[in-house]
């Protein structure tokens, strides 16, 4: 017999996408089994197909530019926004992962070599989608990211890398504290993920609670409030105690448009340094 | 705002097969809601991503070689045999889309200008996954495609290229059957696909319904009896009649592991041809 080809670094990126959305019940996220009528299974098919130019990218240019690119890629469907956080935590993950050091220290390195240019593709990427973000804090106007990329020459001047945008919204968004702390959480849920067993889509499922049960989802804070990130933690808490059943838990915050979309970008990040350091699928 | 970037062909052929198996209910295969054991949704996935540098290759390279390759990826994961027929499908129409000839008569053009050598690079293709197939009719043991690679000098002794190969099993095997008439089946169906609105996993769903209703499953003829085929097929139609409920028909399938993988192949080179003709996701 031939031996099978082995995926690149890319590749398994975009594979981590695809496993991350096939994971199920995520609770109050698309997932094989939910959809909401505007943004469906199908869409994040597309996005994750339409991104891996991008990710391959990543291993060779620099991760605002490759960053811009994946999202460009990602947004040819109908959907909207898909990937777009997904993609900024595994961009700087490729990026160590091609560097041989797929590590949270790895990772710090590659945040820390990020430029102005790289903060100025990083804005121009939110001209392509219309990402759910909330208003700016008070004296940051000028650097909104709506703002797209009008925002470059106070990006400029200020001579803010994607780095030092990224720490200006580590409080308040779980993504940006990765681009700080070199994504230990993904690394953390990547053990979890390998102590697992069974199909990947239970064993995705899994680690998504653990994730959510571990930290409030910034994502459901900007967009349905503090009050229900704090219940979206304290169930997916009670699913892993087995209080709770996910499939129903899934349903309701569906109808309730409850969706922890930065825990589903963090487990994302988690199926791709799972895969590059041998899950098999 | 910016606009996406649009797919390449390649992109849209690993697309066509995740749109695929995504499509629910397709009675007796895998899909969003269905699997087997050892046959999940996830060995999908990681079989499209994996094919998609041969796919690329097809572009450039000649059939048989884009073949190899791409089964070579398609290979790494756990659940063998999960796209083998499709590839087979899909090479010869992303390199026609690439000649900018994406029509039965251009994928003939394509198919004809096979050489002996692309038949040895798919006889290799047999080495790497195990395929279900039938035992060779009599007198052609010595091209039983169970032999792979050692087959090579007998073909190249009878002077085979890859589209005499398929002449010979035409009548017996589906795919076999579109290298020899450059696909209709795909492009009929593509514009059924066309025709229909909605979510694209139903509208996949009822395309393969409506090409399983055409014609007997070959892949069912081999792996469970032509009775077994005959029975698919009429249930295929009462299906599209409403006359019956295919979320109950697919289940029952799945039980019975009636599998119509031939109508799954052709049903993923009927979206790829939609989706290079602007079908939107």
């Amino acid at each position: 017999m031939t031996a099978p080809q082995e995926r690149t670094t890319a590749a398994n990126a975009e594979l981590a996408l695809l496993l991350e959305v096939a994971g199920s019940p995520k609770p109050g996220n698309v997932d094989r089994h939910r959809e909401y009528d505007d943004l469906r299974f199908e869409h994040f098919l597309a996005g994750a197909v339409g991104a891996r130019p991008g990710l391959e990218a990543a291993r060779t240019t620099t991760p605002g530019v490759a960053f811009e690119q994946a999202v460009r890629g990602m947004a040819h469907q109908r959907g909207g926004n898909t990937q777009f956080g997904a993609l900024l935590v595994l961009i700087p993950l490729v990026r160590a992962a091609s560097r041989g050091e797929l590590t949270p220290a790895g990772v710090q390195q590659v945040t820390a070599a990020t430029t102005v240019e790289d903060a100025v593709a990083f804005y121009r990427a939110f001209d392509i989608v219309d990402v759910a973000i909330g208003e700016p804090p008070p004296g940051m106007a000028p650097l909104d990211v709506r703002r797209g990329a009008e925002a470059a020459d106070e990006l400029r001047e200020q001579g803010l890398t994607l780095e030092a945008v990224m720490e200006l919204s580590a409080d308040v968004d779980g993504v940006a504290e990765g681009w700080t702390n070199g994504f230990e959480r993904c690394f953390q849920a990547a053990e979890w993920l390998g102590e697992t067993e069974g199909a990947l889509s239970e064993r995705v499922s899994r680690v998504f609670c653990r994730l959510l049960g571990a930290n409030l989802d910034t994502f459901v804070q900007k967009t349905a409030g503090t009050a229900a990130a704090k219940e979206a933690t304290a169930r997916a808490s009670a699913v892993l105690a087995e209080e709770e059943d996910p499939e129903a838990l899934a349903d309701e915050f569906v109808d309730r448009e409850i969706n922890p979309g930065t825990t589903a970008d963090l487990t994302a990040g988690a199926v791709f340094v799972a895969l590059e350091r041998g899950l098999e699928v």
